[in-house]
C-alpha cells in the first residue's frame, strides 16, 4: 500500500492542503496520503525540483508523487503526470520534473485532459484541488496514465545550476538554506551522472552515496575557508563547518546556530571545493 | 471510510493537535484523520466559520468535522455535535456553524454531556483533548447523537459580513487574506441563497459555482479600479488583479506577490463590483 | 492498531519529516503515522522531553514513539530504544527520556546498533531517516527490542527544573510558552511523584489530574500576584489569570491574549504559589 505524496506550496495556515485530502479521501479513501511539505516558497519551482529529487529514493515502489507548486495555474503550462522509475508524479509542466529527468528520463507520461479524472468544475486558479488531487488519486487506485489523456514526453527543464570542475576544484553555488539555516550547495551528488569521470578522483560512491576520497577545502563566497569534515558536531558551537549532508552535497553549518543568517551568503552565491590530490 | 477532519487554532508548534489525535487513534483506530488546518487565528471564529463551509462541499458523505475554536472554553458556551447534509460537525456553538447552517439548517445536534463520551477528567481549558475529539471519534464509531447529550437547535450565529445589491452594482467587504496574501472578499457565492434575485442579472451558476455573466470592475477601498478577469496569470507579474476564486468569492491579488501587504487594505474594508449590463 | 508518533524540531518546511515518513511507509505500509509535533525549538531537549511527557498519556497501549530532536547526531551519543510502560519510545539517548524516566523507570532498552535494521547508508547529520524511523517502524512490525541491538539500561537524565516546597508556598520556574503565550510552570503534577507528601494539604489528586485544595494566590516574578482560577474565561479579556492547566501544571495567561509577549517573563523566571491554609 503505498501512499499518495503532496508537495506544495500552500503553506498550512489556509485550507488548500486539507481540501486536496478531502478530494482524494473521497475518490481513494483507503489511501495513505503523506505531506512531503507545504513549506516550499510561493512559486519557488527550484526548490519543488529539489525537494521532490531530494526524496523520491526513500518512498516506496507505486508511490504517486503530486506537486502542486503552480504560479502558472490557469494559463497555458501543461498539466500532467508521469511515470519514472517506479513512482508516478503528478505536476504542472513547468521546470519541477527537471532534476528527476535530468537524472534520468520519464518512461511514460500524460496531459491530464479527460474530463472524467478531474472535478465536475475546474476553477482558474486551484487546480491543486480541481486536476491535480483526483488525477494522483485515480492513479493510485490504478487508472492508467494513457486514460488521462494525451502522451507526455518532454519535460521543461530549468537550467541547471553551477557545477564546474576545474583541475582541482569544483565550482558551486548555493542552493538555499534548510530550517536550521544550513546552506545547501550544488556540490555533490546532484549532477554527478553529467560528469562521473571528472569527480572520481575525488569522489568515491557507496550506495548511492558520495564520500570525498582526499582532504578538502571549502573556499566560500567571501574568500573564508572551511575544511570539509563529516558533521556538525565535528566543531565547537557556534563554529562554522562544511560537511556533506543528507543528500550527498555540501551544506555550510554553523553548530547550534544558523549559517544563513550568521554567514549572509544568498541563494546562487559561488563557492568552490579544492581537493589535496595525494592525500586521500 | 469517511474521514475525521479536524479545524483549529492550536497550530502545530504545541502538542494540542497531536494529543487529540491521541484520543482519537484510543476510540476510533480506524478512523482516517485529516488536518484541514490548525492555522485559524488565535480564537478567530468568523474564520473557522469560513474555512469550514470552503471545505465542506470537497469532504465525502459521512465526514465528521471536529471544530475546535474555542475562546469561551472552560465558561458556558455549549459543545455540540450536529448534522448538516451528509456530514457531521463536532464544536462549541459559538458562531461556527454561520455559514453551514446559514446555508441551510442543521438536521439534529446534541449537547455533548454525556460523560460515557468525554475522557474520564474534563480539564476546564482543553476541550478539544477531552470533549471534542472523543465525541467526534465516538459519532465516527457509530454512535448516534442522541446518545451524546439533550437535543441541540439553534446554533448560534454571528452577523453576516456585508454584500448589499444596488441597481448595478454589489457592495461587499474584505474578509481576510490567504497565505499568498490574497484578499478574499464577500461578494460571490458566499450569501447567494439569500440574495438569488438581485444576483441573477450579473451572475450564472454552473454545478454549484458563480461565474460573472457581463462585464464587470471592482472597486476597491481607495477607489482604484481593476477589471474583472479570470486568474492572476491574466496580467503581468506584479500587477494587481481580481477575479473569481476557487471558493466562487471575489478576490484581489498581485501576481506573484502579495495582495494584502502591497495594497494595504485591512478585513472589513468595503469594495464595490460595478457591472456594465449588456456585455454580457 | 496503534500509530507510530513523531517528535522532532525538523519544523515543516523542508522534507527531513516527510521522508522520515517515507522510510516508515516502506518499512510499515499499514502503521498509522500522527505527527506530535515538529516544532520543538532547535535542539531544544528539555522541551522535546516536556512534550513526550504530556503526550504518552494520551495514546493507546503499543505505541511507538519517535522522537528526533538531536543537536548531537553523528557524535557519540546513542540511539536507543526503550520500553516505558505500554508504550515505545525511539530517541538519541540525551535527555529526552528524562521526564519519563523520571516518573517511572524503563522496563527494557537497546542500543540501535544492528544494520539489518537501520538503512543501507548511515548519513552523519540525518539519523532520523536512516537509523530512528526504521526502527520505529521495525518495532512497530513487531521487531523485539533485543534484535535491535545490545541491551541499554539507564537514560540520561537532565536536571529537573525548579520545585521546592516550603511551609505554605510551593516555588517553581517558568518551564516555557506554548503558541497561545501561555506560560507554563513546573509547579504541579509534574512532579508529583517526588513530593507527594508535602502536596497533600495543598492539592487533591482525582483521576490522575491534580487540583488545589485550598485557595492559592501565585506571586509572579515580579512580585505581582494572581489568585490560582479555573481558567482564562474567568477574568476579564485583557486581563492576567492563572489557573491549573490541561497537564495539571500552573500556567499564566492573559485571557485573549499573549502572557508571554505581555508580562515579559522569560524561561527559568521563579514565581511562588502560595496557600491560605483553612480555605480549602
Amino acid at each position: 500500500m503505498a501512499p499518495i505524496v503532496l508537495l506544495t506550496d500552500f503553506g498550512l495556515d489556509d485550507t488548500y492542503v486539507g481540501v486536496m485530502k478531502g478530494v482524494i479521501s473521497g475518490i481513494a479513501p483507503n489511501a495513505p496520503v503523506i505531506d512531503l511539505t507545504h513549506g516550499v516558497p510561493q512559486g519557488e519551482i527550484r526548490q519543488a525540483a529539489f525537494k521532490l529529487w531530494q526524496a523520491v529514493n526513500y518512498f516506496p515502489n507505486g508511490t504517486v508523487f503530486v506537486v502542486v507548486v503552480d504560479p502558472g495555474v490557469g494559463t497555458a503550462r501543461k498539466p500532467v503526470a508521469v511515470q519514472w522509475r517506479s513512482v508516478m508524479v503528478v505536476a504542472p509542466d513547468n521546470g519541477v520534473l527537471t532534476y528527476l529527468s535530468t537524472l534520468e528520463p520519464i518512461s511514460a507520461g500524460a496531459i491530464l485532459e479527460n474530463n472524467e479524472y478531474r472535478l465536475g468544475e475546474v476553477s482558474t486558479t486551484f487546480h491543486g484541488r480541481d486536476v491535480f488531487a483526483p488525477a494522483g488519486a485515480h492513479l493510485w487506485n490504478g487508472v492508467r496514465l494513457d486514460q488521462l489523456g494525451p502522451a507526455f514526453e518532454d519535460p521543461l527543464i530549468f537550467p541547471l545550476p553551477t557545477l564546474v570542475a576545474q583541475e582541482s576544484s569544483l565550482t558551486g553555488e548555493i542552493l538555499h538554506a534548510d530550517r536550521f539555516g544550513n546552506l545547501i550547495t550544488s556540490i555533490g551528488r546532484l549532477q554527478i551522472s553529467q560528469s562521473q569521470v571528472q569527480f572520481a578522483p575525488w569522489f568515491s560512491e557507496a550506495g548511492g552515496r558520495l564520500y570525498p576520497a582526499s582532504r578538502a577545502n571549502v573556499h566560500l563566497p567571501d574568500d573564508r575557508q572551511l575544511p570539509l569534515l563529516s558533521t556538525f558536531g565535528d566543531v565547537p558551537a557556534g563554529d562554522p563547518v562544511a560537511y556533506i549532508g543528507s543528500e550527498g552535497l555540501v551544506e555550510i553549518a554553523i553548530n547550534g546556530g544558523r549559517a544563513r543568517q550568521a554567514l549572509g551568503y544568498g541563494d546562487g552565491d559561488r563557492l568552490e571545493l579544492h581537493f589535496e590530490e595525494g592525500h586521500g
